[in-house]
């Protein structure tokens, strides 16, 4: 067993660093738009996706810091995601990782501004990475575009707004949830294994979809299970949300065990996937940790 | 003298051919995205930054199919910012090229959605030019990124936003504009020089910057000058919105006449900085057509 917790805690610091470093330029006339991002960005998010990336980087024989601009990219991009996610027009939600949203704070038009920016410079993060050669960058930031876009995450965002006013079938939720969630956890990792100097079509690129898609799903069916049983001190977010707003979850199919036993099947599938490289314990531990973790 | 307005017409054509090719997958779950999409970016609009994309290329001894993806990744992110800019929360517009706005017709949600689809799409977009030596394609990427984001058009937005409440000076209002509209003109040209195979610190490069730094600037005067005294039959969009939301325009600080000939000024300039190159008709007549234009 490995500490789980500390290596991602390890992993965190690292991301913070450079994150920091990307956003230290100030300019007053726009001060209010970068205190913005910077408060979504660290409201002490637990970066799992650039933990993804840095872990599956190490386990394929890349160095950490090849890994941390896309890791980096891909946090602002799930940073946008939150603040856009929370806007009145979406979710209208007050409460985040424990903190009032970032519209509460900053007002309408400034948190969907402090979105897109998050967005955009991502791609311009992802694309200065000059540790992997020049045509794995493009790849790298092709596969950032369409796992965060239209047929991965924003589309998946469509789909769950539709699932407010109609009940989803079990294959569509599934779908959703691909889409919305998980697709940026597959950019995760297999921006990892291109860090790693493997290709998009490699047999190191394959085993980590693999555990990407059984942990992306693994980790919805355990929100889900948390936003009806969980209270809102231990989630640090508003509780409850999903039976208020109607929406299908895993526990409109399942009761709470058997979606447990679900995500239980789905980790040790994502195990499987990756058990025959060597060191690849980390990512194992991590997979159990999602499965177990209370918040 | 060149037919500029037919050499817009077929430059149009070609990145409209090349963007209906991006647009071209369907999925009946996201059905309502991909339509707020294409809605927006096949409006009609005349596709300005693309054609600075190709002119440049061409200028500097490129192909023009070597700048398409990068000239319609300029066209999908001036789209999005479009729909962003219109929604209730930014501008709260009605009608967009003779069209009612994006989430007039979709909804506040997918319109928000839709605007965050192009922007990620179009980095997929310019990192997928493979006609381009891969280290110029990150190079690309990033200098879209930049001109994109905070320090370029969406921190420019935000200082336009500020000055609805103060009147801004004319130096904070020309940063403003050099932010909001000149930042993409300024990655549309200098795409196109990439495109050509020449380095972002390339003589060629910094011509193109200060061309583009100068129409950028004259573009925004005569917008002001046509917000205030033309038809919102000429223009396509609603007129006197700039007097009606107090804002800051170099009508504030100039009479129409005065604004005119200051943007004829700067006309001049960008026409001198690309003088000295052979086959620099086209955009010497560009930069007259836009000064010119009625809407």
């Amino acid at each position: 067993m490995t500490d789980i917790k500390q290596i991602l805690a390890a992993d965190a610091e690292l991301v913070n660093d450079v994150l920091r470093g990307y956003f230290a330029r100030n300019d007053e006339d726009i001060k209010e738009l970068l205190e913005s991002e910077r408060y979504s960005l660290f409201a002490g998010g637990k970066r799992i996706r650039p933990f993804l990336t840095l872990e599956f980087c190490k386990l394929f024989g890349g160095k950490a810091e090849a890994a941390l601009p896309f890791g980096c990219a891909l946090e602002m991009i799930h940073t946008y995601s939150l603040i856009h996610d929370d806007l009145p027009c979406m979710d209208d939600d007050d409460l985040r990782r424990g903190k009032p949203t970032n519209h509460k704070v900053f007002g309408y038009s400034t948190a969907l501004l402090a979105g897109d920016a998050l967005l955009t410079h991502a791609f311009g993060v992802a694309a200065s990475n000059d540790l992997v050669e020049s045509n794995a960058v493009a790849q790298a930031v092709k596969l950032l575009s369409e796992q965060a876009g239209e047929f991965g995450m924003v589309g998946g965002q469509i789909i769950d707004l539709a699932g407010e006013s109609e009940k989803l079938s079990l294959d569509k939720l599934i779908k959703l949830h691909s889409m919305k969630t998980g697709a940026l956890i597959r950019a995760a990792c297999l921006m990892g294994v291109i860090a790693a100097g493997y290709p998009i079509d490699s047999e190191e690129a394959v085993s980590a979809a693999e555990y990407a898609e059984k942990i992306g799903l693994a980790f919805q069916i355990i929100d889900d299970i948390l936003d009806a049983t969980a209270t809102e001190e231990e989630l640090g977010k508003s509780v409850g949300s999903d039976a208020e707003s109607n929406k299908t979850t895993f526990l409109s199919y399942y009761s709470a065990e058997e979606a447990y036993a679900y995500a239980g099947t789905l980790t040790a599938e994502a195990v499987s996937a990756i058990s025959s490289y060597e060191g690849s314990e980390v990512l194992t531990d991590f997979a159990v940790y999602l499965l177990d973790r209370k918040s």
